[in-house]
């Protein structure tokens, strides 16, 4: 089945960059952009009009909805969709043992675990998130029909169990019960995501992060990456704690017993990472690892913000994450207005007894359209999967948005809106009922 | 008309305490809470049904979907509209003189007003906004029809028109042409606003901030504050420059001055004052003026955050503002999370630079019950309207949310959610498409 869309197409080829074309997407039979008319020369109508005819399938897309390309989740805890919304008055130890280990360890329970895929899955696909990079559960069994939910619903998916041993910093009833049980499970865990068939679903070794993991098992992970290649996910750096504990472990910061561990390798995605040290940004930009940077979570659990203009500075590939559950809002384009808000207030401060000179991180802030390329084309080159932009070449996973529905809160305004106030409209007001199209490799993945 | 609602009933009759009940809540003809039945005693299961079988309007509300009171928007700039989730990556004066005063300066047009207030209006009704506190723009008529729209669509509502004359705060093409015009415009817009006859709908003295004011329309405006008793609001304290402006220009704070010219009164509302300083928080709390706490422009255009905890132990009324458009979210359930957000990141910080403990502000978090209060029973208290809480004696407004619609964000789970958790995922992942119906004066006013 070949593809031919026609609509306003909005998307940002780098994070100071914002491209607007009236075009013609014409899609292979593999679900892979063949070529991109631009309608406004004679001769990109007369190609375009030739696509649309010629395709098995083709959508002429109304005016005032506009075309852009998926939204890449860099960092998702699958199995705390149940717990989405609550508990975010809590510190995160007391957040971690009281509510979500306990929520976790009931992904033993298959028949559980298929309820809660059918529902996050389609539910992220109606938001517009066509690729997902996930924490599972501990769990084989789970994290294998996480896969296959995936693959079923047709979302692009990295799919990790997550690996934890440590007798402190887990509890009892759920973590690995040795640090060789982990490895191995971790290991079993990749055969069986990969055996699930599809293209697009492929595993990931996930060390929950260094406090919920013994030295062993880190070292196991890390071999078991450089034997089979497979992409890494871990936490990284996120909160005061998180840091003083590895430092007083280890001696070293966390980024850096990650990278002795052999688990800062090229497309790890290092989740948070907000209190990296300049250093430690050289460092993880040099082994070609990126930042799943999780806005919204910062403000619950990080006791920082990420500097997001200070990592792309540094070469630090960045990217978007949810955070599901620590991050209350499932769509990332919701999470692309967080990622505004808080590089204001990174860069403001917020203590109003301070002086406003020592408040905040100057030239800290970003914008709608960097935020937005954070979400597409900055978190597909995190972990190096052909998105993130509809461009030739790439696999067509985008989006269409609606900005006239009535009980929506976009309108757009003769004399008022240009295209670029029709783009941040698009990015900051949108639900999922505005959108109206969702495609992963061609294929309409709208529940 | 005679009403009766059946269903769960969620509110919070104080900052820190969330009541959840089966009720059945009678609604006399004049759109007044006669009763609220408690459905787990047999009394009040009797009384309940009698109340059932006997009203004019009889609404059972489905299983899973809950009755919480309407919210009340104690800042809102009706003109601001069109340009919602637009220029936020400018500073405060630009975005003033480049994006907002061209747009309000259209409102001269009256066709043009009234296609924005028929759009604003019902948006936020449909979004739960029961009550607005409204800065129009300065023009008499399109504030008299803001009014109108208000009465016409049902919403309980305070309308100002913005008055500014400073010849270097305002641009010459959007001002009023002396300060004596500004107090008879002023004085004229609360007559033309009690004209329109609702009993929702009530004028407003609304001077904009110091910077737009010159003493004379100031003065002329507390004067006719205290000739009329209209209440007032305007912006306070809201940024460093705002401060430094006021400080520069009085020689005192920006509260203290306001003070002076007679306009912190009981019922003020003080839009943002996150700069105020604990002896200024005594002010205000002692003259029984308010603060409009408007989480996410505080990220855009404050420098820093309010904070809430602080000023509630000062005795300081306290309410929830979208600030639209300078805060880009409609929905005031979606401003009650950022009001937890920003509260999290003022206690934290936001610099990973400094140590944890020179980065924040202890003791500032609020969770989602304080933000809820806010939006509801707090901001009703800081204007003095009877709304807020569903009651005895209080109006009827209040709305209704599914947790269980397909395509939203909530879900509830078997075993895992209790009532408070199904607050908290109302209150967070709520959009105005999980809203069922809005009731203000106890009749429908859902679009």
């Amino acid at each position: 089945m070949t593809l031919a869309v026609a609509g306003t197409l909005m998307q940002t080829p780098a994070p100071d960059r914002l491209t607007v074309m009236d075009a013609v997407v014409e899609v292979d039979d593999a679900g892979r952009v063949a070529a991109v008319h631009d309608q406004s020369t004679s001769e990109g109508a007369a190609s375009g009009r030739a696509a649309l005819d010629s395709a098995d399938e083709r959508v002429d897309l109304a005016e005032g909805t506009f075309l852009i390309p998926g939204l890449v989740d860099l960092h998702i805890h699958a199995p705390q969709w149940p717990q989405l919304g609550t508990g975010l008055d809590l510190p995160l130890e007391r957040w971690l043992f009281d509510y979500t280990f306990p929520l976790e360890a009931r992904y033993a329970d298959a028949g559980f675990a298929a309820t809660v895929w059918d529902d996050l899955v389609p539910s992220l696909l109606a938001m517009g998130t066509t690729t997902a990079v996930y924490f599972s559960s501990n769990h084989l069994e789970a994290t294998t029909a996480l896969a296959r939910a995936c693959a079923r619903h047709g979302q692009r998916a990295l799919v990790g169990r997550v690996a934890m041993d440590h007798p402190v910093g887990t509890p009892e009833w759920y973590r690995d019960a040795t640090a060789s049980a982990g490895v191995e499970a971790s290991a079993a865990s990749i055969e069986a995501v990969t055996a699930v068939g599809s293209p697009r679903v492929e595993p990931i070794i996930t060390p929950r992060f260094t406090p919920a993991c013994t030295d062993a098992l880190l070292e196991g992970l890390g071999e078991l990456a450089a034997a089979t290649g497979v992409r890494v996910q871990t936490h990284c750096a996120e909160s005061d704690w998180h840091c003083d504990y590895a430092l007083d472990r280890f001696g070293v910061s966390d980024s850096t017993a990650l990278n002795r561990f052999g688990l800062v390798r090229p497309r790890t995605v290092l989740a948070h990472s907000d209190h990296l040290t300049p250093e430690e940004a050289v460092l993880v930009a040099g082994r070609g690892a990126g930042v799943a940077h999780c806005p919204l979570s910062n403000a619950y659990f990080a006791n920082a913000v990420f500097g997001v203009r200070q990592a792309l500075a540094a070469g630090v590939g960045v990217g978007l994450g949810s955070d599901i559950a620590g991050g209350a809002r499932p769509g990332l384009l919701g999470v692309c207005q967080d990622a505004v808000t808080v590089s204001r207030m990174l860069e403001d401060g917020v203590d109003p007894a301070l002086g406003a000179t020592d408040r905040g991180v100057p030239e800290s802030r970003i914008d709608t359209m960097t935020a937005f390329w954070l979400a597409t084309a900055g978190g597909a080159a995190v972990v190096d999967l052909p998105v993130g932009l509809i461009e030739p070449g790439r696999c067509f996973d985008a989006m269409a948005v609606r900005t006239d529905r009535p009980g929506g809160a976009i309108r757009l305004w003769d004399g008022i809106d240009d295209e670029a106030r029709a783009f941040e409209k698009v990015v900051r007001l949108a639900t999922a009922d505005d959108i109206s199209h969702v495609w992963v490799d061609g294929s309409s993945v709208k529940p």
